[in-house]
């Protein structure tokens, strides 16, 4: 099972960064959703590489084309299959990465465990994987926000030291994408952009914290005990590349208060329970509580660097390996869309789930 | 699927703090092991209620019985049924609980879920229910160490502001052991006992991390690309009653770091590649590179405190609720023994996993 | 996966047929369904050894009891766990099987596949795996009755060669109660009756079909392409000890007719399609149609002999085995409830899994 | 999971009638398998539609990609996307398919699910969607017959009441081929062959019997007692469009033996466990015993004729329906490669499975 997602509404991807493109398969979505290439490319446009000046300059076009589970603009109810393809492959003039492993990613690894690997690209250990991801969540997106009216938004809070002042309550789509780093805050935007200039000139990298919200889940997602909505989160967002942390509502933070501090209060209104703070995230017991939810996923600085490293080659000799040409000095931007989309997943799966069982 | 976790060893809880107890079967186990009620009690033991002054008083027996699964002492890879009877339910003395909703506890999201709720002692949303994970793990913990010389560790290595020093790569299980903290650094153990004792009279609770570790892991464990190691970490942890963070490596600390500083070079010794370094805490590319993995997990203090809270009632009605009588001002030290459990689960199925495809 | 069965509405079943007893996790179940033992025992009864002369005469009480998922007699929506405690083991006067393989049982298999095996009595290979089965099925029955006004119902259509006359339309549960051989045509009863009591006495055995029926299932439930409503019959009658075929509607009989003479015509009145005939056994596509559901299953003699039978030892030596005392002529009756059972589970799993998609 | 097969071996299929293509996900595949579309190619080829007289006159090209998981010719343990484009759509010169159902189609039972349907061609419930799984089926034979020795046949048995006489133990694939029947016994096939350009002159059609076996499986093989092989086997048959029974050995016909006569006495030789008859088709208790797997699956005749019959409109109006052109008035030669394919797809599961727990 290792790369579906999801128990009822699940995602099925595959692809390698070179070869015939990425694609996924989305099984479990409801019948007579309109949708069309046009609700998808957006989302791929926003993960794209070179997209702009800060992200990597590797032009892949990313067009989106939906195989099968749509008739007449509408869903079937049947498993829809969505690919992109691959820009033919550029003879790999630089085929140093087929018997050096990289340092801090996963060719060792790789063919630690299969015996095998396909180098070109990192194959399936690229990035280019999460293609497939964003356009089935933009799927997911789509069926929050058209039958349940929930919003899904992800930002760049954090770059390196850099903190942004977002408001998860209130932060708008809009905000987000009036920059290169889709931070909402425009001054710490405006700092963020300059390390990650500072970062490419130097051929270094750096990390950061993306956040995510989504606002109007109705109580009652989720599923206790091992399916926990922030269980499922911190699975979604782990199982992202680069990313190394997770944590929800008050988070890692959290371990400062004491309880009496930490406890968010109920009261109630128009026949509705709200919290009076919000340190949950918008989750209880691992089910939503109908009050915003809000997480970080820490991504640490991309492995690729333009510098010489030490390393070992495929017959395990010591070597040093130095990556040439392009690179991403922070993943942050292109990482909110992702981020987006795992979010959607999980919730679409858990709507389903919900119904099938309390519906 | 809520309430099973595990693809290949799989563990299916279930139980709910009064009633006929809390149980588990563990699917999937691998026959032929020696296995007894006495590889698991010591692990029951360690997670118990009233086990020492400073956590929760009630006093629970939690003796395990092996009902299914064994035949002379030894696995017979059919399922293995663990049952904990409960003690004889006290007659509720103070039932507030069926009729208000405790702050930042479970009640009101599985009445929202649900439409009932067993509520003496929280029901399935009890603490209670890691009797069966831990259960389950002392198998797992035992299969590892057997089989594969794995170690699973954890400790607690942090308290509120209060930070130990240990090393993943050395801390020992006596040592943990040593004291009621479950904290290998003497100094920051003692630190944090008057803390929680401090909490204890206070009415109030704190929180904190707790650190575990593997050690032992081959390489090649782990699944691309949605069941990667640490997102199944991840997962695990999270699902753990107050949990509300997770990293491994580096994480939330590695984003301070650029990417050159964050790399961990390969080198190789006697045909085996290891890093000199490692930031990545023994995954890359979501499969173990055969280095020690570690990771944290951030447990909020706990909700549960001898004072009036604001809150409301099945009704919708303001009101305060005071819990009274016996309470855990720091439910750490007891995670221990749950963290461990959950971390052997994880490491034994994709063991499973690995040697059905690679193996 | 292989001792859990179902997808939304999922059992988990435990148990040898000596030791602590068999049991069964239900997960899944919808929350607030009054539900106490005495919803189960009367099936369990049905199930039992001993209950008349036609069948296995060893002495089962088969006492089900709720250990968690119930409060104050509702479901709670968290994990149901049943068990049913096995009689004291009798030392066990005739240990023949630790060493022989008895002929077309599954002692052989079970050696081969897991090097250890659980003799007395069978261990898992005991047909007292079904307890577990029959137990949850009840649940499943009565949800279908309550919440959607289907009734499943099971009868002895054939034994041997003695076939009896049913219409699936309009048979009744108290017809099928009415002999102990539990077949609704009370001349092929009467019949049945006496060539079983001739294997009894003969020490022989017999088998026959089993006719399974679901009556008031809605149009639409079912799901395309794996896991069609027969594929899941299937698969769940197959998966019965002593089953050996299965077929559905027309089923083998239907392959004598040509299309024209086989399809089923459309007809519609009050708003509502039906066919003017039911080749088909309710389901087109592997989705329910609304017309009656109805099936075979096929069960072989049953294996154990009161004859002396070539075998061979663990050590591969030729041997003889003689079965002695108590042995069960004819499983039929008693598997009527357990077909039952299965029909249930499946339906109910895939009401849950159209609700959650389509709902 | 309707579209998913397999545990760890899994198939996630796609695709309807029209549109984009059918195509398959194949997750789980051992790495370094050489593969390439020659593997796969000529399967498809006898899945085809058109490649001989007396089967469907469609020309479809069902020329098959491989888009990703493997490298230079070899598998990379990553998840193999395979594709088949669809013919380009031909403008549906006659859609009354759009307004009226098809009588034992699943036209109205898809509509009645999804209250949508993709009526060109059928849409999913087209019989094209079985080239996914013939696809898969291949990668399945290679690993069975390149890892583990196992051959996968099956041929035409029966069609209508004309028997072939096969013995599944000496079977050879080059006389399945021998004719366009793929029934290996010459004679028979002659009067089938004679049947069917009856039927196609009568534009009627007729149903019958596909055996399937399996040569070679080793003891073990299985997964008590949900997931056992003749359950597994059961259910992906029962999953093939038009088919609607199985049986296992001695299957229905094993009713009319006693026990003492059913038995499969065993024996053993060179330290070998076999039994001297086999009606148990191999499989005892759920799990191989090493003797030759065999069963039967019948296909009712398809439900397409060229003649006017009753039906309703979707707007439940009485009215008739007549197909036109092509027809298929035998589906068997081509349902021998499709259960080939799923048998090879449950046998590859199962030995991962067991390989997992008790390798």
């Amino acid at each position: 099972m290792a790369n579906t997602f999801g128990h009822l509404f699940r995602i099925t991807t595959w692809g390698e960064s070179h070869g015939g493109g990425v694609g996924v398969v989305v099984d479990g979505c409801p019948p007579r959703l309109p949708l069309t290439e046009a609700d998808i490319q957006p989302d791929l446009d926003r993960r794209r590489p070179g997209q702009s000046p800060i992200v990597s300059q590797r032009k892949e076009s990313d067009t989106i084309q939906i195989l099968s589970g749509t008739f007449e603009g509408k869903t079937l109810g049947t498993p829809i299959s969505l690919w992109v393809k691959n820009a033919d492959a550029r003879s790999e003039a630089y085929t140093e990465m087929a018997t050096k492993f990289r340092p801090s990613h996963a060719d060792y690894t790789y063919q630690a465990k299969y015996g095998i690997r396909a180098w070109p690209g990192g194959g399936r250990t690229s990035a280019r994987e999460t293609v497939a991801r964003v356009a089935a969540g933009a799927i997911a997106k789509k069926i929050l926000r058209q039958r349940h009216g929930i919003e899904v938004l992800a930002y760049v809070k954090q770059v390196q030291r850099i903190l942004a002042n977002v408001d998860p309550e209130k932060v708008k789509a809009k905000d987000i994408e009036s920059n290169l780093v889709r931070c909402p805050d425009a001054l710490a935007a405006a700092r963020m952009l300059q390390l990650i200039e500072k970062m490419r000139h130097a051929g270094d990298s750096v990390g950061g914290i993306v956040e995510g919200v989504a606002r109007g889940v109705p109580p009652g997602w989720g599923e206790p005990v091992f399916d926990r909505l922030e269980a499922d989160l911190a699975k979604a967002m782990l199982s992202l590349p680069a990313s190394r942390g997770f944590d929800v509502g008050s988070g890692f933070g959290g371990i400062l208060l004491t309880g009496r501090q930490h406890n968010d209060p109920f009261r109630a209104k128009a026949g509705k329970v709200y919290t009076t703070s919000n340190r949950s995230g918008g989750i209880q017991g691992g089910i939503s509580n109908g009050q915003t939810i809000y997480f970080r996923v820490a991504f640490k600085p991309v492995a690729t660097v333009l510098h010489e490293q030490d390393t070992v080659d495929v017959d395990f000799k010591h070597t040093t390996l130095k990556a040439r040409g392009r690179h991403d000095p922070c993943v942050l931007p292109r990482a909110v869309p992702i981020v987006e989309a795992m979010t959607a997943l999980v919730l679409v799966d858990h709507a389903l789930r919900h119904r099938a069982q309390c519906g």
